[in-house]
């Protein structure tokens, strides 16, 4: 490409973006309406009853998408439909826009201050507007976000900066069971350069963020069975072996005396963190008071040669999720039972497989199995840790053009939890994400009164806009940080 | 009393227990009548719906007692009545028999082979009969053995051969707490020498059994709190303090390496059983490995420098008798919960003391909470051990009499449960109990399809037909053992 060629190129875009942000301002209404007929439409994933509800989403998606000049269809599956858009061009980078169009369902209902299917602009003494409706935030809004942006460029310069791809799923929320078989049928037309995806959140709510590491998951189900059936406390009390005791000692195990997990080579595979990620984490000047002093807590439990920070981000866990054994109602039978459940799960970081966690906890239990004891394991599903390489051209630009929206440097952050695209997408098809959101933490998703800020739809569609701008070709348009 | 007219007394009793045996024998169709109609009425304690039915049992109860010459009468109280009844004669011991008219609930329901309040007599392929329906063991067709006795006697003699009271509960299997009050307000009436109950078991289908120590109960229920809120395991995994890890952690440092229980202090207070009872225990010759087969367990797991045997009768013991946290439903959900609670209960023996017992669970768990934790405990009762005179001139007798009906030599056992009322009138009145039961271990107490054994009930009014006797002044009547 010419270099004066391509100067000219950029100033025109740089011209255009200001039109295209001044457009998406002026038609916040239009992108507000359009928001709220698909938060009309109850689109609960798990139940279904609303599966006619998911269909009714997809195809909402798919004309809208349609009407900015998308080649948009809706794709069954054997669960929940995928809807599928391309708008390409030649030459520049192609990106895929990921987002899941179902929700979660709404109970406890009378928990909500309307209904949750009827979204409320709700001004708040702050000055702040919410957008309150179920999915509102997770994950409606934000993927609205990218496709007002898109509509924005669309209707100012006819075109978009660049390729897009776009697939929404509608069984995020419920296990994404079609996922794996709609991937292996779409895996061709999926290719792109990167992934974006909104699924995420703000530092706060001045900074935003891009979200460069996620952990893995397994989850596992450990069931123990010691007698054959429920025994008289009395009749059998100290002779019989009690489930109970021996899941709670094997719980007891699982944790040393430094809060660190003491299963025989659980960290042996744990990649440690680039120095050039930890000088990330650094600059954050993370908060580890008031983090734990929101949820009434003073100190980390996790393995105290590392900083709560790096517990939940860098760190694998385990954590009992649920138990339960014997008798629990009110007052007390006298029993000792004859078999006791919990849900264990690990959160895993870079290096570790959750086969060979699995296999190593497995162990661990066996190994410490008194006599006369059996135990079920179930697995309950198994997903890698996900980073994102800190130093691409893409992670580069997003975060010039976030700059520039923000005025502020955006932070790279971790997340204790998992968004399974993201390691799927890596693994399968060899595409790194770019997960760029702009929810906040007291967002209430899955909760009632889900909320999203307006100013979060709003900024989000200016982000999105200048981000589009910025991969387009934006090696001269922007000096490189 | 002249030696020579004694003689003739004894002689003429001895003639007279030939004919009331006889009499009890050729009425059995009239008893079993008698025990149908009590069973037929649903006397459900801890169902408000069935007040009025232990009403009618109470009524039904105190008519039969009357209609053999009892001065009876229904007492009422906060909760379900007491029937109290008195057959008094000068001189010689004056035994109080305890019974309770009460049932457990019959659910579930649809695991009954018929309706639990039709009872039915069913003849079994070894040629044994069955009653069976809720109640025909636990309690009903027990104390009926000691009223169809007093019958028996009464029939043919006119009269019984000592004083008898009889009180009857509507509240044992339901908490029996309108029993302090009552005993407040009796304490005068119901005194006797010695308390006779039904409310036991034999030792093998041939072999009666007086039960001789019961264990204490101690329950309690502990809550851990950490974090004010359920959060979420990726964002918080590690870092927050989770209640369940804790809870187990404290669980398992409540038994030691061999099976002992680890509270500081806990065994202190142990009364060793006496030489006298370990002899009577030794003579049981009790397979530990039938016992534990029968439930599915190859081995005892408590203390182990104690037997099986000794685990359950003369050793305290800590069971966890449930637990619940979290989220313990289909699936996984990843929740680091706020909560989590287990039932916790303690069997105590002699010398032990419920309350120090108590303070030192506490104390131990306590001391071992770590940082941003709160514990709640909740006591949901406290009894002591009982033991039982195993010298007494009562038992000596009592024991003569089952010798004469079964033909064989009666053991002392213990009991790993706990009747409270043998502690509570130990304690309050100073009147020590006889329990001779004939129920069977596979009498379904508290299951569906209950069951009495027909030889369990005839051979029971004829073993309180004998004891009766036995009790009256019999040092001379047969030879002491």
């Amino acid at each position: 490409m010419d270099g004066s060629f391509a100067a000219d190129r950029l100033e025109g875009q740089s011209q255009s973006l200001g039109k295209v942000l001044s457009y998406a301002d002026a038609n916040m209404s239009g992108s507000l309406d359009r928001l709220f007929q698909l938060l009309r439409i109850p689109s609960v994933s798990c139940d279904p009853l609303y599966a006619g509800k998911c269909q009714e989403a997809a195809r909402w998606l798919s004309h809208e998408l349609e009407s900015i000049g998308f080649a948009s269809s809706v794709r069954q599956t054997i669960g929940h439909p995928v809807v599928v858009a391309h708008h390409k061009k030649s030459g520049g980078p192609h990106v895929l826009f990921y987002g899941h169009y179902d929700v979660q369902p709404v109970e406890p209902l009378d928990e909500w201050e309307a209904d949750p299917f009827d979204p409320q602009l709700r001004v708040q003494s702050s000055g702040e507007t919410h957008i309150v409706a179920r999915g509102a935030s997770d994950d409606k809004g934000q993927l609205l976000t990218f496709v007002e942006a898109c509509r924005a460029w669309k209707a100012v310069t006819g075109s978009l900066p660049i390729s897009v791809s776009m697939f929404f799923e509608g069984e995020e929320e419920s296990g994404s069971h079609s996922m794996d078989a709609f991937l292996d049928q779409a895996r061709d037309e999926l290719s792109a350069d990167i992934m974006l995806l909104c699924d995420t959140y703000l530092w706060n709510d001045a900074v935003p963020a891009i979200t460069i590491m996620f952990r893995g998951l397994l989850e596992e189900e450990i069931e123990i069975t010691c007698a054959n059936r429920d025994l008289h406390s009395g009749a059998y009390g100290n002779a019989a072996r009690n489930p109970i005791q021996v899941l709670a000692e094997l719980i007891a195990s699982l944790r040393g005396p430094s809060g660190e997990v003491a299963i025989a080579g659980f960290y042996d595979d744990v990649k440690e963190p680039s120095r050039e990620l930890k000088a990330e984490l650094d600059k954050l000047h993370f908060d580890t008071q008031t983090f734990l002093k929101n949820v009434g807590l003073s100190q980390s439990a996790g393995d105290q040669t590392y900083s709560a920070l790096e517990q939940v981000w860098t760190r694998p866990s385990c954590e009992i999720n649920g138990i339960a054994g014997g008798y629990y109602g009110d007052g007390l039978k006298t029993i000792i039972p004859s078999k006791a459940v919990a849900k264990i799960s690990f959160r895993l970081v870079d290096g570790q497989d959750p086969e060979e966690i699995q296999s190593k906890f497995h162990e661990h239990v066996r190994a410490r199995l008194p006599a006369d004891c059996t135990v079920k394991f179930t697995g309950l599903g198994a997903s890698r840790a996900s980073v994102i390489p800190s130093n691409s051209k893409y992670l580069r630009r997003a975060r010039a053009a976030l700059k520039d929206e923000w005025s502020c440097e955006p932070v790279m952050i971790g997340s204790g939890g998992s968004i399974p695209i993201v390691g799927v997408m890596q693994s399968r098809l060899s595409i790194n994400s770019l997960p760029i959101g702009f929810a906040r933490s007291n967002n209430r998703h899955h909760s009632p009164n889900e909320k999203y800020d307006l100013s979060s739809f709003h900024k989000g569609i200016r982000s999105w806009i200048r981000i589009l701008a910025a991969l387009s070709d934006g090696e001269g348009n922007r000096s490189e940080l």
